[in-house]
């Protein structure tokens, strides 16, 4: 097999793979997008609310609500990557951390992982920095809320993040932990 | 702002918009990812199985456990997309599908939603079809196993197919419908 990239950048390459056959030559190509692994945190402060940003996306051309979200550096943990964009995008920081669950993105065509974290007792700790050129607006909303507005689509997460979402709900079903459990009952899991 | 294509293929576009910021030329160049839009579903017999496909992807070079999924081309609702899909990669068809819900994918880099689907009823109907090129298994596994095995992550979806789990529980939780309370009971819902 060869590979060569069509189109490299820090946060995007396109590769292509080609798969040989046979001896003669014959192959199969696969093009495959290469991403740094991704994050994102459901991020809850004491009072039930969930920290989240708005922006405009030029992929769709719309202001779009999301988890705070990134992408993981060179050498960066998935961890120290969701708490540097937590704090650059929003100005909170938690000490409180938990890994959702990690998952491939979407196998069929990119190869980086998504790591969803929980974090709990979000709070503000500076002013939002985000990086030049992103112009991000941090919103608050009560979880409950939050969670009822994306269940009758008048939020509209990212399918992505919704995974996130999944994964809270299992955690929150399957542990005994105290914190959580306090937060299961506040929001009605 | 201008347009233009860096890639161009029937499956993915890679496009830059060039986002002019005064007349004397400053601008700021975004890549957009440009997809069809993508369809799955979660495919249910009759007795409460769940029809997966197993496939070796590319991208993470690995064999991977999916739900059925595919692109709209040219003309085609998602409906009868998803329909097609089902029966190339399975052999299976439904007379009974309702949309779960529809998001877009992940707008930070790309324009394209997603469209998930479940089927109740699924029964085999033909031979699967897939492409040429696609080596594609059928499995069948309880709904119920099925969903155990993704909470302890023995089995692993793409991030981007636990969007459909959410968005089923989310109908099963607020449906009173006879077929889907049905449903709900037998997994437990």
């Amino acid at each position: 097999m060869t590979s060569s990239d069509l189109i490299a950048t820090p946060w995007l390459r396109l590769r292509r793979d080609r798969v040989y056959l046979d001896d003669r030559g014959a192959h199969v190509d696969h093009l495959v997008l290469g991403f740094p692994d991704w994050v994102d945190v459901i991020a809850l402060t004491d009072d039930a609310e969930i920290v989240l940003v708005e922006q405009f996306r030029q992929a769709v051309r719309e202001t779009r609500l999301e988890f705070p979200a990134g992408t993981i550096e060179a050498g960066e943990s998935p961890l120290a990557a969701i708490q540097r964009e937590l704090l650059e995008e929003t100005g909170f920081a938690s000490d409180d951390w938990r890994l959702l669950g990690t998952a491939p993105v979407f196998p069929a065509w990119q190869g980086n992982r998504l790591h969803s974290f929980l974090a709990l007792g979000a709070r503000q700790v500076a002013a939002p920095s985000p990086d030049p050129g992103e112009a991000i607006r941090r919103r608050r909303l009560p979880f409950l809320e939050f969670l009822e507005r994306v269940e009758t689509a008048d939020i509209e997460l990212p399918s992505l993040q919704l995974a996130g979402l999944y994964m809270l709900r299992l955690r929150l079903l399957r542990s005994a932990e105290h914190t959580l459990s306090a937060l299961k009952a506040r929001v009605g899991l």
